[in-house]
């Protein structure tokens, strides 16, 4: 079973407009809401791959994933993200709140509910920002209790907390160029990469936007491209580039796989106003044309 | 007492931002959230003037305006508009929902409470959209009830609801530059206002953005005008512009002086990021400033 932690859910609301002009007044022509957050969207991924997961993380207030969940609940309700989407161009504007101050009592709820659930889990998805009030090093420990039950992890985050889970050993971390670039300091790829296995990780599997993945694992590195770009939305390409990587570790896949896998359903993404829903027809087409290269230096 | 109507109650979320940026991702620095629709802010602008008024309307869920209220409740939740206001120059974008679809036995559970409201009031501020499911003629039916009991009327709407309620005769009609172009299909404003007051309005306050208002009243006509231009967010300016219209009925002020504080008002609300605010050093400056010219033909 595949875990996914969402320490910082939320309600995600999308407004349809026919095109977002900055300082005008707008007509929301549609608007939807559901449960979101990283780790959500990576598990609904998930669910249009037939690979069971199970939800965890926190939440409060009326989020439902809809999902086989085992959100531990919170005082004070989850966040929303706003996200504008364009009608014109398909295009999306988000809005991420911060999230409500989480206590820590309510953290050692969820560490003792994760020890639980790890016990059955192949592979552990941590994807997101911590709420305030966490620890910065909430993924590290989440981390090593996933190590410790035999379990591998996939982690997306950022910033501080990013650079205080690598000592923990993650076997796949998934940084885009940017988030590499702000903990590294290194603009050249490959160092960077370096740099961030030196640290800890196993594998790094760096997202470049349209240009594709860029990874370096224990077995070699790769470049996986898309064949064309896409254009849309592409919040969501990160987490299903995540929840391919969590499925290809689960079967135990080999990289150059996983990576075709992963740049595909990347590419199924884009084309979908919400994160977390994938076009079929986008997905079949990529996972047999994607190029995977060797990039061993 | 004024008795402001409200059909289209909302719940306001303003998110600030640094900028603005389309198709970028943003973090949200603050966020509010209170009562809206254009009504609940001229209330609130009447309440900055310690001018008495009722918040009366169609309203559902968690929506209480803080404000002296007999809000009518529907079932659902009323709709949410989110502003998004950029720190960097103080400009807001909006995006606002038309509202959930309300049931005709609850537009006649509403009818009859306004029945009773009306006769405690000197002024009804009628504003802002239609709900879906609410006849054309809702305004059109509450200027007539308003009429029979003796309260003079102002009407903040546009299009078919607009049209609709000019037969019955309100007082005054404030409709912007925009919205008179779409109904009469007329660009010269002078023979556009007249062709409302043919339709039935008494009294036209056409606002013309940041060159003030042009009104035509049985006693005259006249242009008012702000001595100078202010930078901020508009959304704000037509309620306070009405509730000076409705403040200045309930007193009986000549229509000069009623314009002079119209602008004032207006302007005092345009630095202020959200709708019913007014700022009170501007409102000083401006109600001695604001020119006022005959503008009969």
């Amino acid at each position: 079973m595949i875990l996914t932690v969402t320490l910082n859910a939320a309600l995600d609301v999308t407004y349809v407009v026919d095109d977002l002009v900055p300082h005008a007044s707008h007509r929301v022509l549609t608007s939807y809401e559901r449960a979101g957050g990283k780790g959500v969207n990576v598990a609904r991924v998930l669910a249009v791959l037939d690979t069971p997961s199970t939800v965890t993380g926190l939440a409060g207030g009326t989020i439902r994933a809809g999902l086989r969940d085992e959100l531990v609940t919170m005082t004070g309700d989850s966040r929303r993200t706003v996200t504008i989407v364009s009608r014109a161009d398909g295009d999306a504007t988000v809005f991420n709140n911060p999230g409500p101050h989480v206590d820590l009592t309510v953290w050692a709820r969820f560490e003792a509910r994760f020890t639980e659930l790890v016990r059955d889990a192949s592979v552990v998805v941590l994807s997101g920002s911590l709420p305030p009030g966490l620890p910065t090093d909430a993924y590290a420990r989440l981390v090593r209790l996933s190590a410790g039950a035999g379990a591998a992890t996939v982690l997306d985050t950022s910033g501080p907390p990013l650079l205080a889970a690598l000592a923990a050993g993650p076997s796949v971390v998934k940084p885009n160029a940017a988030e590499i670039a702000e903990i590294t300091g290194e603009d050249d790829m490959a160092t960077a990469v370096g740099v961030l296995r030196g640290l800890g990780a196993h594998a790094v599997v760096a997202s470049c936007g349209p240009q594709g993945l860029y990874a370096v694992a224990l077995a070699g590195a790769w470049r996986a491209a898309p064949v064309r770009p896409l254009s849309g939305n592409p919040t969501g390409a990160g987490d299903a580039c995540v929840a391919a990587l969590a499925a290809g570790l689960h079967r135990g896949d080999p990289w150059p796989h996983m990576l075709r896998e992963a740049v595909a359903l990347s590419a199924a993404a884009v084309p979908c106003p919400m994160a977390g829903d994938v076009a079929a027809d986008i997905y079949d087409e990529f996972r047999t044309t994607v190029s995977v290269e060797d990039a061993c230096p």
